[in-house]
C-alpha cells in the first residue's frame, strides 16, 4: 500500500458521506488517501453530485493531496481498491417507509435490521451485495469490505456463508453509542469506559463495565435503575424505561433495540400513535435528508455541517474511518464489530457473523472470546440467529417457503397467518427490487 | 430386586391412577410388583382414598399378587423404593386456574408449562420436588425417579441441577401422541412410524419420519399440509392448521404446543373467547374430574373406566409403565424423554435436560446424538432452555428479579411492564404455595 | 427392495468370504437375497475362483434361490445394488509384509491400520475406495457401503470427507471380540454382557460394562487386573499383561491394539522378537492362508471350514451380516460401527468418523452421545484422529509433505528424521500402488 | 491501589530475582512499587539474603522510593499484597537432577515440565502453590498470582480447577524468546513481529506470523527450513534441526519444547551423551547458579550482572514485570499468557488453562479466539492436556493409580511397565516432598 491507499465508498451519494470525509480528513497523518471513490447508481446521480462536490470543496479546504472521484462505474471504483465501505439502500427510503409501514398494518413492528422490515431489507440488499463482492474477488482481492448497510449482522452473515471474501467486517454505531451514554450517565470521558460488548448487530449486551480498567457493572445498574425511576432522562441510550427489576434480573447492559424484544407491546404502540402524529421514521429521516441536501448545496459550505449529527447515524462513518485506520496500522485496538465467531461465543456456530469485541490487526479483527453469553439472553440472541440465516437463506435462493420462515420465526411476528399475510403484501410491494422473487409473487 | 418390584407413586390421588395401576398389571408377566405405593398429601386424602380403593379393586379382579398401599407418610413409602413415579399438582386445579386467568387478564396466554403459567407452575413444584429428592437420596438411593408432573422439562432441569439424583427421567405423553396421530393420517399402525424427535419438553420436533424404517417426512408434509387445507381434520394432533407454506419452509414436524409460539395471536384470541364460554382449561378439567371421581366410587367399578382417556392426559400413566419395564428389564427400545443432553444435541449445554429419542438401557436413557436441531428452531428451542433454566434457579432461590427475568425473556410475554403486573399479581395469588418469596411479595 | 436384496462384495476372492456366505445363508429368513457378486480384479482372479465356486457350493447346499456371481467386472457388478461389502487389500499380504517389516529395520512398529504401516495401507487403499464410491453414486446411489477394509477408521473418515456418498458404515470386529472375551473371563453367556464402547477404529475404549445391564465395571476391572497377577491367561483379549495399577487407574477397558500405545516399546521388542523367528504376522497370515485356499478347492466342501476362524478375523464377516440385516429390517438393536460423529462424543468434530455404540436403523447408524471420553484417553483418542485426517488428505492429494507429516504425528514414530526414512523407503517399495505420488518419489 | 503497589515474590531468593528488581526500576514511572516482599522458606534463607541485599543496593542505586522486605513469614508478606509472583522450585535443584536422571536410567527423557519428571516437579509444587492460594484468599482476595514456576501450564490448570483464586495468570518466556529468534532470522525489530500463539505451556505453536501486520508465514517457513539445510545456525530457538520437509507439511511454527515430542529418539540419545560428559541440565544449571551468588555477594555490585542472562530464563523475569504492569495500567496490549480457555480453542474444555494471545486488561488476561488449532496438532496438544490433569489430580490426591496414569499417558514414556518403574523409584528418591504419598510409597 506504498502508493498511498485507495478507498470506495458504494453509496457515495448517502447524506452520510460529508462526516466519512471528515473522518479520512481528521485522520490522514496515519491513514494517507490518495483516492477515494464515491460510487452511486444512476437514480443517486443528483445526491451523488451534490454531496460529491461538497466532498471535493471540504478535501480543498484541507489541503490534502486525496482525489475525490464521483463515478457510476463501479467496476472502475473498484480496481484495486485497498478498501471498500458500503452505505447504500436499495430502494431508497420509500422501501424504508413500507419495509415500516406495511407490517403496522397487521399490528405489528416493522423494525427495519431484526424484525419484518428488516427480512425485506435484507432480502434486497444481500443480493446486491454479493454482487460487490463478485467483482471484488475480481477487481480487487486484497480489499476490505467494511459493511455499514444495515442489516449488519444478516449482510454479514451472508457475506461469510455465500461468498470467497473472508475479508469482511460490519459495522454499528450501537455500541459506541452506548459508551458515549454511560460516560455521560456517570460524567467521566468516554475512553475512560471499557465495555465487554457480545452478540449480534443490533442484538449486543454490555457484558460488563469497566471504569479505568474496574468492573462498575453492579453500581452502573443500581445508579442506571434509580435514575430511571427518579426521572433523570439520557437520550436515546440510557432512557429506555426498563422495568429496573428487570434490568437488575439480568445483570448485563442490552442496548436500545432490544426495546423491540422486551417491549414489544409498549414500542408497538409508540410506533402505531407514532405512525398517526410525526409519520413512520422513515418519513422523519426523509424530511431531515431532504434539508440536509439542501445545505450540502450550499458552494460556501466546505465543512460537515453540524446538522448532520441529528441524522441519528452518529459515529457511523467515524467508527469506519477508525476502525480502516486501525487495519492499515495494525493498531492492535479493541473496537466492537461483526465478524466471524470462531468460538467466541460458544452456543452461536464458529462460521456465524457475530458482533463482539474484537483486537483489530492488519488481518483484520480477532474476537475476544466470552465462553457463552448468559443463560438469560443466550435464548434470544440464538432466535435472532436463526431469523438472520434463514432470511440469508431467502435472499439467495429467492424461496418462497424459506421467507416465510424467516418472518414466522421472528420475535416479533404474532402468527404464522399474518406472517404470510406481511409477506404477500411486501413481496408485492418491493418486487421491483426483489427479481429473486420474481416467480414467487401471487398476482 | 430379586425381591420383587416396589413402586411409590407420589400424588397417588390422582385421577391418572386406574390407567397407571392397568399399565401395571397388563405389564406383571415382565415387571413383577409386589407393593404398590399410593401416596397423597392430607388435603389429598379423600381423593387418594377413591382411587386407592378401585386400584385395590382392579389388582384384586387381577388376581396378581401385588400389595397397594395407601399412605399420607411420603418417607415411609420411599423407604427402599425401586421406582418413584410423581404426578402431583401443588395448589390443585385452583392454582392452575389462577396460572391461566391472570396472565390472560392482561392479555397474555397463561400456557400451564413453557409459559407465565409454567413458570408459576415451576416455582410451586420444584421446591416439593427438590425435598422428594433429598428423601430417595436417603431412603432409596437406587431407585429411579419417574416424573410426569408438569412442567416436566423446567422440573428435569432442576433435579440434574440443584440435586445428587442422577437417576431421573421426565416422561411427556406429547411424542407418543405425535405418533399415534400421524399413524392415524396415514391409516396404518403405530408400531409402522418412527420419528427422529429432539428438543425441549413440550417443545419437541419430528426432525424426520419413517414408515417401516424408510423416511416419509416429505410426502407425510405434503399430506399434512394439503389435507389442512381440503378441511381434513386430526383431532388435537395434526389439525393445528398451520400455515401449509411455512410447514414445508420447516421441514421438520412441530408438535402441536408449538401453536403458543408460531400462532401466539391466534391462541390468544381462541383463549379469550373460550374463557368467556366454556372457562378455562382448568375449569373444564375440573368438571372432568368431578365425574371421574364419581364413577371411581362405584364400588362395583374394577377396571380403568373409558371416560378416563377423555382427561387429556392419554398415554401418559401407559408411558411410565412401559419405561419403567424398560429400564427393569433393560429392553434396549428406544422411547422419547427427558434426560440430560450429554452432547446429543449441539447448541444446549450439556449438563442441561432435553426431550429426545433414547436407548432405554437398565442404566437408564442414553440420548442419540442429532449433531445439531435445524437452524430454523434452534432459537426458540434455546429460548425456551434459557426461560427453564431461569424459572428453576428462581425457584432454588426464591429471588424476585430472577422469577421476573423469567417472565420478561418467555416469548409468550409483551412487555416487562406487563410481566412485572403479572408477576405481582400471581405472587400474591399463589402465596400460600411459594414460602421461597414470603419476602418478595409486595403487600 | 421387494426385488430381492443385490449384494456386492468387492474383493470377493478374499479368504474371508465363506464366513460371509455362511452368515448370508443362516440369515436368509429374515435378508432374503437375491444376488451376491463377488467381484475381484485381475489379480485375484485365481482366487475369485476358488473361493466363488465354494459358495457355491455352500448356496447349492443350503437350497436357497441365491444367485452367486463372480466377475472381474465392478461397474457391471455394481448396478442397483442394495448393499456394497468391501474387503480388498491393495497389494495383497506382500505389501502388509513391507508395510510391518520396512518401519521395523528403524526400530519402529509397522502396525497396519493406525501405525506406519496403516498409514501405507490408507494411502493405497483410499484411492480405491474413493473410486468405488464414484461408481457407486452413479450405479447405486442408494446402497449402503458396509466397509471392513482397514484402516477401517481411516477409510471412513475419507469417504465422509472426500465423497458423496452418506451410506458408509466402517465394521471391526474388535468390539465384538472384547464382548466375547469378557463373557469368557466371566464364565457367561455374550448376549448377557453389554458394553459402551465409544472412541476410533482399534483405538475404541469400553467406558462401562454391564452384566444383565447393571455395571460391573468396577468388579470386572478388579477381577481382569487380579487374574493378570494370578496369572490366569485368556487368549488376545483379556492377557494383554496390562499393568494392573494402570487399569485402575484408568477406570475404563482398552482394547487390544492399545498395548501399541501403552506398551510400545514392550511391542516393539516382540515383534523384533518374531521377526527373527516365525516371521512377521504377514508372514503367518500367508501361510495360513495359502493352506485355507488348499482346503477350499476340495470341490467335496460345501460348508465354511472351521479352520477359518484360527484367520484372525474372526467376527468380522458375521458383524458383517449382522450390520446388513440389521439396516435392511429396520432392527433398532445396538452395534457398535464406525459412522459420522455427529456431536456423539464431544471432542472430535461433529463430521468426522468415530466408532460407537449405535442404534442400527433402516436409515442407517445413530451414534449414542456418551458427552466425551475420560479426560484421560482423549489425548491419545485426538492424536490418532490427527493421524487419521492427514493420512487421508495425503492419500487424496499425493503430496509429500503431508504424507511426512502423518509420519511424524504418528505416536509409534520417535523422529521427524526417522520419519522421512521410512517414508522414503516405503514410497519406493510400494510405488506401482502409489500412483498419486508419483512424482514425490525420491529416485 | 493508590496506596502504592505491594508485590510479593514468592521464592525471592531465586537467582531471577535481579532481572525482576531491574524490571521493577525501570517501569517505575508507570507502576510505582511501594513494597517488595522477598518470601523464601528457612532452607533459603541464605540465597535470600545474599540476592535480597542485592536487591536493595539496586534500589539504593536507582534512587526510589521502593522499601524491600526479606521474610521468611508467607503470610505477613501476603497481607494487603497487590500482586503475588512464585518463582521457587521445592527440592531445589537436586530434586530437579533426580526428576532428570532418574527417568533417563530407564532410556527416558525426565523433561522437567511435560515429561516423567515435569510429573515429578508437580507434584510437589502443586501443593504448595495450592496452599499460597489459601493464604490469598484470606490475606489478599483481590491480588493477582502471576505464575513463573514450572510446570507452568500445570499449575494454571490446578489453581483453575481446586482453589477459588480466579486472578491467576502463568507466564512463560518460550512466546517472547521464539519472537526474538524469529526477529534476528529476518534481521528486524522484534516489535515488528506479531505471532498468533496458541496451545499449551511448552507446548505452544505460531499459528501465523506477521511482519508489520502482514503474514510472512509462508515465506518463514522457507526461510527457516532453508537455512536449516544450509548450516546457519540460530541458537536455541530456530536451530532445532527439524526436518524441513515436515515443517512445511507442518505449516505452523513450533516452539523449542516440541523437539522432546517430534524427535524423542535424537534427544533421549542427546541427554544420554550430555550424561556422560557434561551431566544433567540440572547440574549445569547448578554450577550456574553457584557463580551467579558469588557475584552477588560482591557488595559492590548494584546493577544485575550480565551473566544472569547466560541462565536460561532470559525475559522471564521481565516478562513478568511487562504482565504485572499491563494489568496495573489496563494497558490492553497483547501477551502470550496461561489462562483459562473460555472457548478460545474448540477442543480443549472451557475451563482448562492454555497459553494463547491475550489482551491484557486491568480485569486480566482475554484470551483471542482462534477456532481450533490446525488438525495435525490437535492430537498432541490434547494429549498433553490430559496429562497435565490427571498429573494435577494426582497431585491432589496423592493417589497412587492416578500417578501412573500420569506416568503412562506421557507421550514420552514408551510403556505401562516402565512408567511403574520410574513412578516407583521417583516416589522413593522424592518421599520428603511428597507427603501426599506417604502412604503410596512401596518399601
Amino acid at each position: 500500500m506504498t502508493k498511498g491507499v485507495k478507498i470506495v465508498t458504494i453509496g457515495g451519494g448517502s447524506s452520510y458521506t460529508p462526516e466519512l470525509v471528515e473522518g479520512f480528513i481528521k485522520r490522514y497523518h496515519e491513514l494517507p488517501i490518495k483516492e477515494l471513490w464515491l460510487v452511486d447508481i444512476p437514480e443517486g446521480e443528483e445526491k451523488l453530485n451534490i454531496v460529491g462536490t461538497l466532498a471535493k470543496r471540504m478535501v480543498e479546504k484541507s489541503g490534502l493531496p486525496i482525489d475525490v472521484h464521483l463515478t457510476l462505474d463501479r467496476r472502475e471504483a473498484l480496481k484495486d481498491a485497498d478498501f471498500v465501505t458500503t452505505q447504500f439502500r436499495v430502494g431508497l427510503l420509500d422501501a424504508r417507509a413500507k419495509d415500516e409501514s406495511i407490517p403496522l398494518k397487521y399490528g405489528v413492528i416493522g423494525q427495519e435490521t431484526n424484525g419484518p422490515g428488516g427480512l425485506f431489507k435484507g432480502l434486497r440488499t444481500i443480493p446486491v451485495i454479493l454482487d460487490i463482492c463478485k467483482d471484488m474477488e475480481e477487481l480487487c482481492p486484497n480489499a476490505w469490505l467494511v459493511n455499514f448497510t444495515n442489516p449488519a449482522g444478516m449482510v454479514t452473515e451472508a457475506v461469510l456463508r455465500y461468498t470467497n471474501i473472508n475479508k469482511v467486517v460490519g459495522l454499528c454505531n450501537v455500541p459506541v453509542g452506548i459508551r458515549m451514554g454511560i460516560a455521560k450517565v456517570l460524567g467521566v470521558e468516554a475512553n475512560r469506559i471499557q465495555i465487554d460488548f457480545a452478540g449480534l448487530n443490533h442484538m449486543v449486551y454490555g457484558l460488563d463495565v469497566f471504569l479505568d480498567g474496574e468492573s462498575i457493572l453492579e453500581d452502573l445498574i443500581d445508579k442506571l435503575t434509580s435514575n430511571n425511576e427518579s426521572g433523570v432522562t439520557m437520550k436515546n441510550i440510557v432512557d429506555l424505561g426498563w422495568e429496573p427489576d428487570f434490568i437488575k434480573g439480568l445483570k448485563v447492559i442490552p442496548c436500545p433495540y432490544h426495546r423491540y424484544y422486551y417491549q414489544t407491546s409498549r414500542m408497538l404502540e409508540e410506533e402505531l400513535e407514532a405512525s398517526k402524529t410525526v409519520g413512520t421514521r422513515a418519513q422523519v429521516v426523509k424530511q431531515v435528508e431532504k434539508e440536509l441536501f439542501e445545505l450540502y448545496k450550499d458552494p460556501n459550505l466546505n465543512i460537515k455541517p453540524p446538522q448532520l449529527e441529528k441524522r441519528g447515524g452518529a459515529y457511523y462513518s467515524d467508527a469506519a474511518c477508525s476502525l480502516i485506520s486501525s487495519i492499515y496500522n495494525d493498531k492492535q485496538d479493541i473496537q466492537t464489530v461483526n465478524t466471524r465467531n470462531n468460538g467466541a461465543i460458544a452456543s452461536i456456530p464458529d462460521d456465524s457473523a457475530i458482533e463482539i469485541n474484537c483486537v483489530i490487526t492488519k488481518e483484520g479483527p480477532k474476537p475476544i472470546a466470552v465462553g457463552d453469553l448468559p443463560v438469560a439472553v443466550r435464548g434470544l440472541v440464538q432466535e435472532i440467529k436463526s431469523f438472520e440465516r434463514i432470511a440469508a437463506e431467502a435472499a439467495v435462493t429467492g424461496d418462497y417457503n424459506t421467507a416465510l420462515l424467516a418472518m414466522v420465526i421472528n420475535p416479533l411476528v404474532p402468527s404464522d397467518k399474518i406472517a404470510k399475510q406481511i409477506l404477500d403484501e411486501m413481496l408485492e410491494a418491493h418486487k421491483d427490487h426483489l427479481p429473486q422473487f420474481a416467480n414467487s409473487i401471487k398476482v
